[in-house]
């Protein structure tokens, strides 16, 4: 199974907030931009394996700024590593200025893919390959991701977790 | 500024999962559910400080069995600890069974809202009074799950998550 | 079959009224709200019978005041008495206030629904069991309206309305 | 104020039931069409006021009948009488034959509107003036229907709502 | 196959213009009138063919003055000629005063629809038998529209469009 | 005014076709990819006019081939060419294929939209540079279209068209 780069993944979608998607203060639910960031996550993930894909866990998603009804905003999905049956799919939320057309950012999020086959099964996926910096950055820390997901779940022991516990013990030498 | 208990803040919607909440294998969308959790998540936080509140966070939702077509979900959202003008809630989602009634956890999720005032700054919530078992052992996970959530946002040393790191320590013991 | 208590039947949904809901005066569409009342009066026919279950008819809903955008709205519904196939269901419609978090009552609703096999015919229910003053008082009434809703369908002559003239007889005395 | 005929206050819909419109039979779920049915009402009760009306009650919807996804629907909506400031409505559906185009009658509901001021308070409206047989039958059985929920409302005593009792003591003679 | 006239295939129907049909201006989004003028024209096509109907082509709809929130707007299809398998659709639409009542045009579009079976291969319709001279006018240029588009398509020389050159021709006499 | 060249106006948005965007034949309805082209037509307008945008006409949207339910579609909008205050922009829609990944063109559209200032009157816009092949070719036919355009809303006269009419003349030599 040949391994895919993170560039082949990429997913885009823009939208424009209706009425409807806005909370009383006039700004952008954050259940709305979370089932808009699942979507389009699982179209990059379906283009890494080419297979029905699932949610399996969404993580770290923040929200810093609101973003106002009628705004242009547009979400970009690339898978950021593989493992086995499953892949990690970062989203990055831009909104764009009225008037300048500056894209600024304003979310991100983190959420997990399972591939599955026709009776719902995890099944083999090609694995990822970074090639940007940041694509890089994403990789590295998807392992550490993992092992704490893992470790929240009560699946790993946290002495078993060794990229999760360098972020101690590093920073305490 | 009185505290509230918990139960106080218990929020419930029951859906029935409909053709468009959908993926191709007849299952429940996850970004539809992330989009329900967070309306009753908000109603709940909204319960606790009656406040306009706003999604902070998304963390840790994971969705291990899938929901089929038709099926009758239930969300129980309830505020597991409250920080300033911040509050984490938990959602336990369930379905039941058509033909015994009998109601199975499907998914745990944990959001953290910010009740605003009028211009959208923050403002003080009261405290959150645990009284059940699981209310206190979620609300003292609350304290570690604020701190690592601090760390990955690069905003606090892992050398001062004083709670997290006994995670790792107790075990090593 | 065994009967089932009213309680037992209890299924609660909470809604927030989001701009598509609302009229040119921003208030809550009774449409929407007959809508949301048929769901989760249907969930509660369901919790009785363990049965797919289809509306039959609706009777008496009343809308007394308006509800407006953003308010959070609790429905709650039970079944008030079975009759072999079909089910009587009351919905009980609160708004909160935002400050406070006092409920208020605002609509009240009787739907009917039957139950039905695979093919779409009908099939026997459990008896409904009244506990509480107000279940009894409701359980007491659906006869009552029941007989109304034949002789307005033509399916029985007043006459024979032995419940129903009551209504007209004993204040006569 | 001049009056209006019930053929002015005609108002149409047409609409295909979608696969999100059914229940898991494959069938219109009630609580949709109840909603198609209170927008187009209130058409027609605006046609007649020329006003703001809101719902102010749903009495007598009976569902005999299945709708199938993909049916094509047509609602047709008419003012049956107008009092002071509010407004009856009969609203009848039909579901048309894809094969030999015959429509048939599927439902049939009453619905009562208020026409309002800016202020949500009750204004009056025109005389409504029926011309066919049909017309004039229900113009005739709204004055019935109206004390009927007078006395189930507990607004009017049942003795003094003469028109309600001939359905009784007529059929005794 | 027997012909059928213009009028046996009206299809109509009435809209209110919701919040999220709304631009930031207020008024009725293009794309979401085109969506309701196809439903409304594909029902029309399918009452002339009496079989599924799926979209072939848009041409010529035009978007003169806006529509704004809460307008009561009507869309009325006929088809204006039959060719073969496919069948060409005119969509007029309708805003209506709040005061008044009277209805003003406010778009007209034309859509093309084929007639398929099972397989989604197409398949004869009848001939459409305009009546009035609104009708005649539309059938008459459905042949010149029908060259033209077969043009734009590269699917026929404009040497053959005997029809449309005289468009050009008849005016330089 | 500076130009922008055709690039900086590329809006693209990729969605999943869900059980209620679909006809009986499970394909995608043509009235849901009209709403689905205006609206990122409409953003990309806006990217060049940097304003309000609202649809003036649509033209020539052909549907060659049915899309499947959960097909995973894409639309990529362009400017083709600016007039004083109104814009042509095209439309390319791809579906791509679940197992080779391999996109392939299943629609175009032409939408026009006129940028507004805060009164809905029109405004000027940039001109529109064109760099590739296909955008010069696209920029050239833009002038033909809006000169037939022009005539069949009988704005101007056939002999006026120079660019149309050679599209007779031409071939005819």
């Amino acid at each position: 199974m040949k391994g895919r780069t993170a560039k082949e993944t990429l997913a885009i979608t823009t939208k424009i907030v209706l009425p409807n998607d806005t909370n009383t203060l006039g700004n952008l639910f954050g259940g709305q931009l979370l089932a808009w960031m699942d979507v389009i996550a699982s179209v990059s993930a379906h283009r890494h394996s080419k297979r029905v894909v699932v949610t399996a866990s969404v993580n770290h998603v923040s929200f810093q700024q609101p973003i106002n009804h009628a705004s242009i905003v547009t979400l970009e999905a690339k898978v950021s590593r593989a493992f086995s049956s499953s892949m990690e799919v970062f989203v990055d939320v831009f909104v764009e200025d009225h008037v300048t057309g500056k894209r600024q950012k304003s979310n991100e999020a983190i959420y997990t893919f399972v591939a599955v086959d026709q009776n719902g099964g995890p099944i083999q996926v090609p694995e990822l390959i970074p090639e940007t910096d940041e694509e890089k950055m994403r990789y590295e820390g998807a392992l550490r991701r993992k092992q704490l997901s893992l470790i929240l779940a009560g699946k790993m022991k946290p002495s078993d977790a060794t990229e999760l516990k360098k972020l101690f013990f590093e920073e305490n030498d």
